[in-house]
């Protein structure tokens, strides 16, 4: 926990008067004040999020992290939980959807093991963080133990400072688990006091059957597990998952490095939820991309006071949404950095702006 | 005429049995089916258009035309009519933001000059087609003569063809008219026959005085002119521009030679209605990138049967819109063409789906 309350505290806020400079020279650039909409904004949170008046966005990495869930025995998945495995498999041979977005945009993909319930085989570009061979059945009992979970969060923080003296200038978020969004439906019950029927959705594909199941199951295990919800740490333990664990401390040490992390779907929602009970300022550093199919996403992204950048009725994970934010993301800072000004392109500027 | 008439006759259906197959692939590609929602329906329509079964998308093209509009004299705007020649000049110096958006996507940008009102110097990327010095004030007659809207319209499927020789596998339309939001709000009330009030933005940034004149100019426009809404060469030469001609020319030789064409906003959508008018088959090559904070931009949309795929709070034009839209169909396409399927991963099904 010492590992973990040092990132906290070292997250410090955004750097608003580069942010008003940058406001500025936004205003002054060859098209009407704020007609590139979100773009403009998004290149000020940059600058404000690195403290850099010219962001560079050379390093992108997206971190996609696999573990596996004791609670696929309650049946509340639609692919069996072998898929958790037999994905990072694919994650390597770099033929996934992740892999097609990330050589798109022109990124890094961390593939990192945090739990999945077999033991794989050794590949150059896998990181094996395993915290346990899957968490237990949380309709039964707790997920792991408190110690687990805060082992998880430190191997998410290990993950990022081994990957950030690579270089690294903005991040997004993935993952892949069979059984992750119930953990996430639980995880954003607790912490939201929503009801678990509008957090919770299909999944990978359940039918309508398998949705009243899936909302009974994520009902019993928060009776069971009374995770506390001021205490991120044990809603984690209780309802949680390694690979969830690992995002938050992702996100957390991104924070502290004044790294801006694109959030990807519902999963990483309820990752970035875990990190924001720890630490409400780490909402600063993030950007959520995509509004999720999975309905509990809006949820978590409005309790956060965070607006997702488009909606493409995406619903995969991975960090495929996180992808395509990170592309939006370079293209913003761009603009700040190679559009001329009016002065510098003798473009005449609005009648009503003349002195 | 006779060259338009032979183009739009040209005109095709999609591939509809290329596209069922491409349903099939897509369906067993290594993720939950439709969970990469709009990419997929994307890459399928891409297909569609193509009739390519892996569509190339090495070429990509974004037409950005340039004209004046003799309606400025009625001060509908907020920008001196200056600024579009000198924007021209800001495009040839690469410093413009659908300069800055098209290297990011690795687009080429064709700048033509259809009608600003000056002789423009010279330029190696700069096309001059000019059908005349600026539209007339519309205000108080034809912005142009029947011959010029169709002068304006061949200009752009000359222009396409010319940069078909070149290659291209998709492309997009961009603009630059003090004045062309007014020209496009009065096509889409002639069309449309939706309230002008709902048609009429602000354009570059006009006050509410302002918006009201513009609304004024527009239903005067309209009653003296009377143009015939079922002739879409008459709306053009009443109350058109040259670009919104020119962009309506390359939307059709693009459908005639089975190139996806992403629309960008407001004045696109009004050049995609002109093409619409004399070939309603052509919006089935249309792609709408993204809903425009000009408000009239969705009731176009809406009015062909187009969704758009983003809404990120533009309201620039040039293109810009459009190249976001491409980097988009550029992603889907990879996504069709570069993932594994479940057998050649060797990943488990869902189980529901087995046999």
């Amino acid at each position: 926990m010492k590992r973990i309350e040092k990132v906290i505290t070292s997250i410090e806020g955004l750097d608003c008067k580069l942010m008003n400079f940058t406001q500025k020279r936004l205003d002054n650039l060859t098209k009407p004040r704020g007609s590139l909409g979100k773009l403009e904004e998004l290149a000020k949170l940059i600058v404000g999020i690195t403290g850099e008046k010219n962001p560079a966005m050379k390093n992108k990495v997206i971190f996609t992290f696999a573990a596996d869930h004791g609670v696929t025995k309650e049946g509340i998945s639609a692919f069996p939980k072998e898929v958790t495995a037999q994905m990072v498999y694919n994650f390597l041979a770099g033929t996934a959807a992740i892999n097609v977005l990330s050589r798109h945009i022109g990124s890094r993909v961390v593939i990192a093991d945090l739990g999945v319930s077999s033991d794989l085989k050794p590949h150059k570009n896998l990181l094996i963080k395993k915290v346990n061979y899957g968490t237990k059945n949380f309709a039964k009992g707790p997920a792991m133990s408190r110690d687990e979970a805060i082992v998880s969060i430190c191997a998410g923080i290990d993950i990022f400072e081994q990957e950030h003296a690579r270089g690294i200038d903005i991040i997004g978020t993935g993952e892949m688990g069979i059984g992750n969004t119930t953990s996430s439906s639980a995880i954003a019950a607790v912490v939201t006091k929503k009801p678990l029927k509008l957090l919770t959705g299909r999944g990978t594909g359940i039918d309508e059957k398998g949705l009243k199941n899936k909302i009974k199951v994520i009902g019993k295990a928060i009776r069971i597990n009374k995770p506390d919800s001021g205490n991120a740490i044990d809603v984690l333990a209780k309802v949680g998952g390694f690979e969830i664990g690992g995002l938050s401390g992702i996100i957390l040490a991104a924070a502290a490095r004044r790294v801006p992390v694109v959030i990807d779907g519902f999963i990483s929602a309820a990752a970035a939820l875990i990190a924001f009970g720890l630490q409400p300022k780490v909402k600063d550093y993030m950007i959520a991309s995509h509004s999720s199919v999975e309905k509990g996403h809006k949820i978590i992204l409005e309790y956060m006071g965070l607006k997702p950048l488009f909606d493409l009725d995406l619903r995969l994970g991975e960090g495929t949404g996180a992808a395509l934010g990170i592309n939006l993301a370079e293209a913003s800072v761009k603009i700040l950095t190679q559009m001329a000004t009016f002065k510098s392109a003798k473009v005449s500027e609005k009648n009503n702006d003349k002195p």
